[in-house]
């Protein structure tokens, strides 16, 4: 009784925190949305005060957004889902933050989009944006598959795509490959004459960087190119066996969801595709049913 | 007259500035070896203060090396060979360097590379150590062919290996590959016991760290293991294609050089390994005959 009257009076937060932004939501016991806040980076793997200032920055302009006062922070009860604390240390590092939430529950980025697009019950999900990978809840198992992170894993992703592009035209270039259209798409999108200014543009770049020319390999694919196919077939056929891992889990539903959704989906394997149904609610939403479901496991 | 007189007084110094070390060599105007040193990365792209530190502690070194007062360093004619200066941006900042020689001659690692290589003479290089690239210098033309750096770049090199091997094996663990011998020299490499210790001990490491991971391919291949052999293999194509343009050139001799030479030689193109010569001398020896040139060009 005493949850019921809690839950019915609390507010919550969902906040799903990636490799380039945070995306918070505040809803109410209902589930009604009041308001919504988008920050920067927020994988503690990638730096753990940048991280802790994302999330806490994306719930001051969902606050804001929502006409909340800024100390209405000191009641939200959050539900975190954070690329990155997959591996024990970062978990571990992020659970000892002194968080300023009334409440906080934190899991791992791919639990809530999964939690989400299943509206809180089984299923896996395949994930395409920055990055990639497959994850599926069945029966209270999780599933990881993929999702190693750039430049070595994470093929089918935006970032391994773009760093494909890249590659490409640099081997295009010097006469290793043949001609493609992604080489003027390139040199246009990176304000380049030559291969080496592209070299200089991209030293040291980050995956966030690579991930803004995978357009480039999608849109010559999409025209017929060659090699712009080839890294496009590659990447999809790298989700596919993905997809076909999750199968096995014997998920009830299977979402593909992330930036890359609509381009990359004509390109998997069609028994792959005519199986994939859209997901329910966004990841922020499953991060607000993770917190609920967490509440009655703490009732 | 002036200049020989000059030349035969004169303290000469080699030095090879690389991603990962800096190697200097001093000689007499006779090219008899006085003394060497090693000091850390000098590649400019990956730090301008680390690489004018390395070269000038490389020299010191080799100073020491010889029993030479540190104050000699103001005598010496420096012929200085970098990595990333083929880079327009990179050579311009390192020209306006107050080095503390007498003189210094500025080239690419490259351009010193093949000189050594060639004694002085026309020729051509396939370099592949940390990085991989071709370069020839024939007829005052000189080409460049590959090297665009990690990780998007550099096929055929120990960092594009170790790349391959780790993601490669982070697919096999997750059973979207065959198994491969690779994935226990990883984990035991690496002193990991499972892929989640992979990723978390290779997020944000350099090529050099990368390039040590390389010999897990070789040594696998070696044993026949197919995963490994297909690294291998299109690392040593990409080799061989790089050769095969360096050949339209007209090259009197062509070089391999780098530390994958002895291991990755049996697995190019016989048609380019049947016409490989040795290397004269190392690069350091390269950036004295680059120096002395210059000298004689001045004069």
């Amino acid at each position: 009784m005493v949850v019921s009257i809690v839950k019915q009076q609390a507010l919550f937060i969902g906040i799903d925190g990636g490799g380039s932004k945070c995306k918070a939501t505040i809803v109410d016991a209902n589930n009604k949305i009041l308001g919504t806040g988008i920050s920067g980076p927020a994988n503690p793997l990638h730096g753990y005060q940048q991280a802790i200032y994302s999330i806490e920055q994306s719930a001051l302009l969902a606050l804001a957004d929502a006409n909340l006062a800024e100390e209405t922070i000191k009641q939200l009860i959050a539900g975190v889902g954070l690329a990155g604390v997959n591996l024990p240390s970062q978990m571990q590092q992020m659970q000892q933050w002194v968080h300023p939430f009334k409440k906080m529950f934190l899991t791992t980025d791919l639990s809530i989009a999964c939690l989400g697009a299943h509206d809180g019950q089984d299923g896996a999900i395949l994930i395409t944006g920055t990055g990639s990978c497959g994850y599926s809840h069945v029966n209270n198992q999780e599933f990881f598959i993929g999702g190693h992170g750039f430049p070595h894993g994470d093929q089918g992703s935006g970032a391994w795509t773009g760093l494909q592009v890249v590659s490409t035209v640099l081997r295009s270039l010097d006469g290793l490959e043949v001609e493609s259209m992604m080489n003027q798409m390139l040199l246009l999108k990176l304000k380049c004459t030559n291969y080496l200014e592209i070299v200089e543009t991209i030293a040291r770049k980050p995956a966030s960087f690579f991930a803004q020319l995978a357009s480039i390999a999608f849109d010559c694919a999409g025209q017929g190119d060659e090699l712009a196919l080839s890294i496009v077939e590659k990447g999809a056929n790298y989700m596919s066996k993905l997809a076909n891992k999750l199968w096995l889990q014997q998920p009830p539903r299977l979402s593909l969801i992330g930036g890359l959704t609509p381009v990359i989906k004509p390109y998997l394997d069609s028994k792959v595709s005519r199986c994939l149904l859209p997901p329910i609610h966004p990841p922020e939403i499953g991060a607000v049913i993770f917190a609920k479901q967490q509440l009655d496991y703490q009732a």
